[in-house]
Parts: C-alpha cells; sequence; structure tokens
C-alpha cells in the first residue's frame, strides 16, 4: 500500500456506506478521520483498518454543531493535508404532510442540509489556502423528486444539492472539486433487509447497492483529472427501476 | 364586482408582488387577508383596496412563527372559507461561501423554506376538511440552478420548491391545486431599480416583469379546471435571456 | 361573439385536441385553419364551428412535406393576419428496441419532429415581419423522459422540445411567444378509452383529461402579456400519479 | 498490457476525441474497430496503435446507413466478441431559425441522432445474445438546452438522449449497460482553436478540454461494477462555467 501524507475526512461514517468510503481510502494509502453522532460505534471500523494497516483516526461528532465541524476537520488537517471531505450524514422520514411537525422539519434539514453546509463551507476555507481538495456530497434521489410523503426529506436533500452546486461553481475555478453523488437505491444495509422484510419481502432482496459500490464510485470521482471533473453522479443497479 | 364569500390568505404581503396579488384578488371580489412582518406598513395597500369597494383585512405577521401563521390562517378561514394561500417571503442573499455565516443561512432558511413549509402544511390542514382549496408558492430560478454566491438562497428556494412538489403529489388526489410560480426575471421594484442605478445601470431599466403580471399569473392558475392543473410554471418577460 | 380579424392554424387538427383548440378559438372569434392528415374526417368540426356562427377553413394537410405546410400557413394567413400558430401532430408508438425498425423510427421523426420544426420555422417567417405571433408546440411526458419502449416517440419529442426551446430563446425577444404545452395524462379520446378497456381497465375510466381543459390552457397561454410569458408548462387531472 | 479478447467499436472515430477513445481501449488490451466517414484519415491512428503494440481495424463508415453500420459492427464481434460500442458522432451547426433548411434540420438529425439509433439498436442486437455488453453515447450540452440558434443541432443531441435513456431503461435489466456522457465545454481540436483565434481569441487558449480526459472518463464508465452503474455524466473542465 503506497503511503499518502493526506487525509480523508467524513462526516456521518456510519455502519455501511460511511464505511466502505473510510475502508476503500485507508486501503489506497489516505489516513482516514473519521466522524459519528456515537463514536463508540466506530471500534470495529478502527479495528478492521487498522488491522489491514490503514490509518485511521474516529471520535463522535454532532454535524448540526459548526463548532465540532470545524474541530473536526482540523483535527483531520492537522494529521495530513485535507484531501477530501465526504458529507455522508442522512436522515431519511416519511410522513403524511399533516404529521410532519416543525421539529422533525427542522432537524432532518439540520442534519442532511444544514450540517453539508457548514461541513463544506469550513473544508473549503482549509482547501482554499493550498488551492486544492475535494468535497463530496452523498445525496439521494429526493434531492432530485418531492415524492408523496418526503417534504421534510426531499426539502433538505434538494437544499443540500443546492449548497453543492452554488460551492462547485465558485470553487472549482479555484481548482476544490465540489461533486454530489445520487444514490438511486437501496443501499445494502440491515436497516433497509429489515424494512423490506416488514413489507413482506424476501429475507435475501435482491438489487440492493453494496456500500463497496458507492466506495468505488467516489474513488473514481476523486481520480478525475481537473480537465474532466463532474458535479453530479447518479448510481443505481442495473437492475433498478427508474 | 361579483363578490365571492372565500378568502385569499397572501403570506409576504410586500410592497410590489404581494401587494399587486392583494389587490387582483380584492378586485375579483375575494376577502383578502394580507400579513407581512411589518404590519405598519400595508395601510396604504388597504386604504387602495377599501376605496375600490374591496375587502382587505391586515396585520403583522411573522412567518417563521408556526402559532402566528396558524392563527393568521385561522382568521383567514373565519373571516371567510379560505380558497387560497399565496406564500411569497422572498430572502434573496448574495455572499461568497467563506462569507455565508450560519445565522444567514439559517436566517434565509426559516424566510424562504421554513414559513413555506408551516404555512402550506397549515392552509393544507383547513383546506383538507372541505376538499377543496388552493396553495401556492412563489419561487425563483434559485429554485432550480444554484448560482455562485447563492449557496443560502439557493438552498432555501431549492427546499421550497421540494416541499410544494411532495404536498402537490399527496394533495392534488384530495382536491387541493398546489403549485409553484417561478419567476425568472427581476421584478420591477424600487429596490432593483436601486440596484441597477447603483451597478450603473439606466434610470429606466426595460425588461422588469410589472408586479401586475405576476398577480396575473396566479390569477391563471386559480382558476385552472382540476382536470387540467399545472404544478409548476416558469414565467419571464420576452426580452429576458435565459 | 366578438370577430378578430386574426387566424389560427391547426397542424394536426384531430378529433379531440385539435378540434377543441378549434372550437375554442373559433368561440373566441379567430378564423381557424385547421389541416390534418385527411381533410375529409374534418367536415363535422367544420359543420360544428359554423353552426355556432364561428369562422373555420379545412383542408388535407401532410405536415411531413414543407411546400405543403407553407402554402397551408400562407393561405391561413391570407384570410386572415396568422396571429397564432399551433402545431399538434401526435405519433405515439411504443416497441422493444429491437423492434423498433429504422423505418418507424423515421416516420414518427418526421411526423413528430421535422413536421414540428417546419411549422415552427414557417410560421415565425410570417410573424417576424408584423413583429407578433405566437407558436404553440404541443408536447408529451415523453418530452422529458424517455421511457421504456419509447425510443422512438421519445426521441421525437425531445426532439420538438429542442427545436420549440431553441426557437423560443430566439424569437422572445422580437415578440413572437413560443410555448411547449405538456400534456401528463391520458387524454379522453375513443382510441385512449378503447386501449383501456383492451387491458382489462372500465368501460368508464377516471382521471382523463378532457380536451376541452387542453383548448383552455392554450386559451390562457394565449392570454398572457408579454411581461410575463411562459415557455413550458405541464398540465395533469388532480387525481394523476407523476 | 493484457490482451482481452474483446473489441471495441468506435462509430466516428473522428481525430480528436474518438482517436482517444481508441488509444486508450487499445492500450489496455482491446481490439479497437474504428469507423468514420472517411476511412483513410485513420491510417495515422492505426499507425500510432500498433505501433505501441495495440490492435486495431479502420475502414470508411457511414453512420447513416443501417447496413453499413450493421456490417460494421459484425466485423468488430467477429473479431472479438463486442465488449462495447462508443457512438461519437458530431454535427455541430449553428444557424437562425428562418436559415435553418430542411436538409441541413435533416443531415444533422441523420448524422447525431437516427445514426446513433441504429448503432445502439444493432449492439444491442449482438450483446443481448451473450447478455453483456455496453453501449456509450457521446452527448453535449446542446443534448439539454435548446440555445439560440442550435434548433437542429440541439433537436438531434435531445432526440439521441431519449434513445439513450429508453434504451437504459429498457437493456440495464438485461445487463447491457447504456450510458450518455455529457461534454460540457470546448474539446481541444485544431477546429476549436481555429474557432477561438477567428473570433478574436488567444492563440493558446485555456480552459480547453484535453480528448484524453474523455477517453478516461470512457474508461472510468466501462469499470463501474454493473451494482452502481451510472447512465448520465456531466464532465466539463475545473474553470468552465456552466
Amino acid at each position: 500500500m503506497a503511503q499518502q501524507d493526506k487525509s480523508v475526512a467524513i462526516v456521518g461514517a456510519g455502519d455501511y456506506i460511511g464505511a466502505a468510503i473510510a475502508k476503500k481510502f485507508a486501503a489506497e494509502g489516505y489516513t482516514v478521520v473519521a466522524g459519528r453522532r456515537n463514536g463508540d460505534k466506530l471500534a470495529p471500523l478502527v479495528e478492521e483498518i487498522e488491522a489491514a494497516g490503514g490509518k485511521i483516526s474516529a471520535r463522535s461528532l454532532d454535524a448540526r454543531e459548526p463548532d465540532d465541524v470545524t474541530a473536526f476537520l482540523a483535527e483531520a488537517d492537522a494529521l495530513a493535508p485535507l484531501a477530501l471531505t465526504v458529507f455522508n450524514v442522512g436522515a431519511n422520514v416519511n410522513f403524511p404532510i399533516l404529521e410532519t411537525t416543525d421539529r422533525v422539519f427542522r432537524k432532518v434539514w439540520e442534519m442532511a442540509c444544514f450540517a453539508g453546509f457548514v461541513t463544506g463551507r469550513e473544508s473549503a476555507r482549509l482547501m482554499l489556502e493550498r488551492g486544492q481538495g475535494k468535497i463530496f456530497f452523498t445525496g439521494a434521489t429526493a434531492g432530485r423528486r418531492g415524492g408523496k410523503g418526503y417534504a421534510a426529506f426531499a426539502s433538505a436533500k434538494f437544499g443540500l444539492r443546492a449548497v453543492a452546486e452554488s460551492m462547485a461553481r465558485e470553487l472549482w475555478p479555484q481548482h476544490i472539486h465540489v461533486a454530489h453523488l445520487i444514490i438511486d437505491a437501496g443501499v445494502d444495509t440491515e436497516w433497509v433487509r429489515e424494512l423490506i422484510r416488514q413489507r413482506g419481502g424476501p429475507d435475501d432482496p435482491q438489487g440492493l447497492m453494496p456500500p463497496e459500490a458507492i466506495a468505488d464510485a467516489y474513488w473514481q470521482l476523486f481520480q478525475q483529472p481537473e480537465t474532466a471533473w463532474t458535479f453530479e453522479q447518479e448510481i443505481r443497479p442495473y437492475g433498478e427501476t427508474w
């Protein structure tokens, strides 16, 4: 493994997508800095990456707290120059409009949109100083389509996409690659499998997207030369209906 | 003027667009209920509408306060059954990403997105009871495109558009017409004219959209039969570049 | 009925949408000039409009033949200055890709796209001379989404939409209103009802869009002041899933 | 170089993009089969690829002739199973609408849309037999936006995009990856440089996209696992305004 003296910060390093991204970039020699609400849950990831010879620093992070995000990114940058930030906080909920409370609407926005804005801005602050870096946001189809029952989630995801697009237009010319990856499929997580079971679906559902495939998509974006960057990329499994 | 025993609530009844909508619907015989941050500024509008024989009730309204919005809509509905709510609160700002503070980002969202969500939901609550009504949102091109410097404004406007779209998918089948009107032009207001002057433009700029034209567009949407509703409509002057 | 000394040309005046548009504009006092493949089928429409006191000229028209289109529009313009052209030729087919022959692909394009281009261009040629006029195209959801089996139809409808958009950008500043009306629903025609019956649906299906509602939508577009024109408008019934 | 017993067919193997794709896939061990209007011009490409130890077969091809396309793809498939077809025929023109002749409109469509449809369908015919393969189309921003003066070009490119999208929805579930790569920038070709010079631009313009970057983007798409395919990808240089 070629060691890179660069760090990759993951805001929202959950068990599936976030963890897969962490493993991929650690395997490529980057120092991974992983944050999630309950940092204790990161122990197995740390163990796995270190056992494979990778470097990782992990801790609790409340992405809705700007000061915490700023500190988290500074820590990453102190370990090694920050090459990439991935914002990967989700907050999928579905409620009829009359049952979508102010509290839910606000909380989903704080997690999926406001936290992404702060993460993007603070990453840019560090990266602009050295005129390079990448900021990738995990999006969803709900960022393009306001489906029935998704007023809160879609509104936050639309808002995140706008942040990404606005930042891309401002930061690309300064050599900062901002991108938005839209995942248009169920991701193969325990939570999704349970949901499918509850709805009477099979125990071993087909067509779920493995988290590793998402990590690979991020790796491809990361490899793009600055002469041919992509802002928005949508991925889905071959069998998905769209 | 044929009197209608129905009310039209305008959340964000500013001097230009909101006032023009108020005058149009008052002239068509509807009881207009107008709210804006500083209710005192509504005095000339009230005077003008009443002088023309129209009915209007006006007061201060902080659209970011859910309880205030709920009360405002209930007052409208008490005067006459609520036929239409127009959400027309704007919050256009432009800052480089590093200068877009948490406070600005949050405030713009509260005004242009959260307030719209609450206004839409509370209107729906009243309208669903009688299985009819219309909820129209004033959008902007920034609701479709995240331009440079517009992280805060575009994010809020994207979010508002998602709310409108999600509500439309849920409420149309229940006979509530939810629509989103995108105004892709400078509106002819004193503020825009001043801005143009400051940038060295002419004293009498061409191509600004008169507020009355926007009111007419809302009136057209309002007239649509439920067999052929429009969700999103974009309007711009003939000479506008797009 | 106030008589207008202006003509409205309808290219593709079929039994349903085209006929409804013809009746609406005739009822508003315009001289309607209607063309369709088999002009004999226009007899009942002529009879109905004339019985109601309207003015109509009808004849066979092969919209794929540029010279025929040019002559048709010139005839309309000779009767009374051409105020509006509606291009309303359809060509909906669905085939698996391997069964979509070159002939079908080409023919659908000639009818739904090429004919629209010629109709638009030749209308513009007449209208530009007097610096006014309107050119409206009937679109479909297939103009925005390439569904399974719709390679031929969607390709033609996408192409038509591009023609409309390109013409709008060039002609609006010259006071010619070009618009694209997207009809996102089954229209209530004998053909659609038969299709529904064949698929085991009810004899009296709900949710079909009455042709009159489409005519009304065109009438609304026609009424827009040039300070607030719409390029693209989508209409669907309240109960439609989208 | 690891040899692959697979062929890559390039329909529209021009001097720049097409040639770069040919070189990339030849360098990766694929047998390249290149076609363009004037096959003689392929001599330098053949020489270069063979000198580097790659395999290429080149000939004249009129992509507007279905029989010729069918034969061309069969030849590729006979050399080695067809793994990828790239459709790369361009036809960019700009004319005011009144000067866009029927002939130009038709010809641009035949080159940029109809030929793409035939190429896609005939590739699918070969690939479906073995349940694998990839079909990539080179798109342009004009496939999404009908700019002023681009009625012919945009209409063809919109149409091509619809073909790609419709094919993707049908063929992905059968393990054929159909994708559409949108190149949103001037490509660094002699023709573009000359154009820039003519318009008074610099001799050495910045911000042009090197053809190799496009080839790399195709290579990335080609590498995607079927659990995470992309249908549409847009690339542009970091400094491009969009």
